[in-house]
């Protein structure tokens, strides 16, 4: 694998990173980000710094068990959710985790799941062709073993007919994932819209 | 009809983009944009694609039936609203489509209007000379079947004494046209903050 | 009077719009800008157009009864309202009139003033040297016909022991003046940043 | 002590006051913002002015006392809090102050503090490792005597096991500081975002 493809994705992970920060979504060191190369590994985003800042030297590159490439290297604990979803689902070619008020927010006040329908933004996701559908996206309490944590959205997503490519983790933040980074933005800015939405409508009751 | 007209108002067609884009008004894939042509043809953003990052390839080629005029491009379904309102209004010169949370929010917990009244900003809509006046924005149900969409907004405006320059569809987004890209960029702006405000007036009631 | 100093006025009037549109302060037509020269008469942005997109074209000069210097030039029917604080107050150098979401919501449902206290940005208004002191921020009725407007405005100054340098019309916006555009601009800034905590404040309530 | 060392502090005090002001946190001639030096000295910013347009010129340098090197440099009364900070916890090296609509709104309708917890973002506090703990973030009555505001938070610091970095002045604003500028900022973004969740939460309630 030639250095010009973990370049192209550190290049898109910055740019991604830019975007979260101008709508608020990696306040302070929040969020993280990665893209899966062809060669199987992972670039992502190194633990601490500010995602709207990055520069190349805040991107590494790990295995699909979340482990550096290069010694001294230090990912973040939550490489482990990224990798998660990249051993689960062969498509995923890109994954986002932000922190945005709406998420934070409606993640402590729901229970299991957060119903999102009658929106035709909906249309953006796998198995909904048109707007009458609905995502029940799944909300997971927050955990700082990050190994257990996984293995709870593991046995969610077992349970589940359909996974919906995103979930909530309780007062924390949203994961995303598309085919690749352009895809995977579409998909976040689509549900953070859509919670925006959900947020407004409990405010307006 | 020489290309430049096509170029100048492809050129049209992304700035408008990326002002949608700064207020939030498309995201993900949401929106869609046309500027008519004096030979009569349509450019329009093809279909699918962030509308804030619109490329001189994002822009197609329509006739007033929505069928490309290069074999191969793709339109989205929604050209046939745009041409909709095209053939029905010949001072219209620039159609807009795009969604946001208000936009989304009211047209959900409204009935089949909603009224704008006591706004200075009502001065900018036909008919309309003093903030006195007052305009009743038709909300209609989403439907994916766009031809019985675009039939239901017609036998809406048949229904109207005078037709505002623009609508709502429920859970999913506006419609507003103008003479030309500026005037239809002045008119959503119009509604949106008008449309802002009501949003507001119902969380402090 | 060189003509330097119109053309300084027109460069200060072009970025305070751009400062307004970033804030959402001027949407579609709405807001108009002026600053006095030494020569007594007045640089204003001229009726109709964008306020966020202005060029040298957009700003024209009046005398102190809002009379174009150059035959054919349209005064926006506003002038009379920047002429009239010009008129009044002989220490005012720029006048500001943006339409805020939180201006057009509040002035809608309050009475014939606005009390802010208990904010220490008050400290930036005359007479007011800590934040203990308050604000009774005029509202009046909106109305077409801008002479009987100026008049009402006229009357409540007249009514008032101190002026505060800013007054809202119901539905419609605000009217700010400082000394020289940065006043005036800053000025516009802290009153909209308490009219937003008012807003919030009522929302929460 | 070189002259770069003031030229780079001021350079951090630029930049941080332009992206205070990108999200709305120095209205006006709010907010002020420090950089402690090697040598002890502290530059801050000068009196009045704002913060989001910062020249070199506004840039000044005091001692611990928050007296300045230069004579004729006058110094904004709140370098008191600031040197406060700077005399009691050697290991702060950047203060930065600000007024958001949420700081204004929550602070006058709290008690003497806020208790911000279940946020992921508690994390970035000093002796919070997960995000099960909590912080109680002090609120201050507001006191144009800041010889005396600064008594007050003295007392309040001696009467707290452990310090946050960071209070609140009610109706007025917050201070927050780090080991340098990009500690404190990513601790003033991390407490902004979650006291804006405590208000969206307030309201939906």
């Amino acid at each position: 694998m030639p250095d010009d493809a973990f370049a192209a994705a550190t290049a898109a992970i910055i740019a991604a990173g830019q975007r979260m920060d101008r709508f608020g979504w990696v306040p302070a060191t929040a969020g993280n980000i990665s893209v899966r190369l062809l060669d199987g590994t992972v670039a992502i985003t190194r633990s601490g710094g500010h995602k709207g800042f990055l520069g190349e030297a805040g991107v590494i590159r790990v295995d699909l068990d979340g482990l550096p490439l290069h010694a001294g290297d230090r990912p973040s604990a939550e490489t482990g959710l990224h990798c998660g979803i990249y051993r689960r689902f062969p498509a995923a070619g890109a994954v986002l985790h932000g922190h945005s008020v709406a998420v934070t927010v409606l993640s402590r006040t729901s229970g299991d799941a957060i119903l999102l329908e009658g929106f035709e933004l909906l249309k953006a996701f796998p198995g909904l062709p048109t707007h009458d559908g609905a995502i029940a996206l799944p909300v997971l309490d927050n955990d700082q073993d990050i190994p257990r944590l996984q293995r709870a959205v593991e046995s969610r997503w077992d349970a589940l007919a359909e996974v919906p490519p995103g979930y909530l983790i309780r007062g924390h933040g949203i994961y995303v994932w598309g085919a690749d980074m352009p895809a995977a933005l579409m998909r976040l800015e689509a549900l953070e819209f859509m919670l925006a939405c959900e947020l407004e409508k409990r405010r307006a009751a």
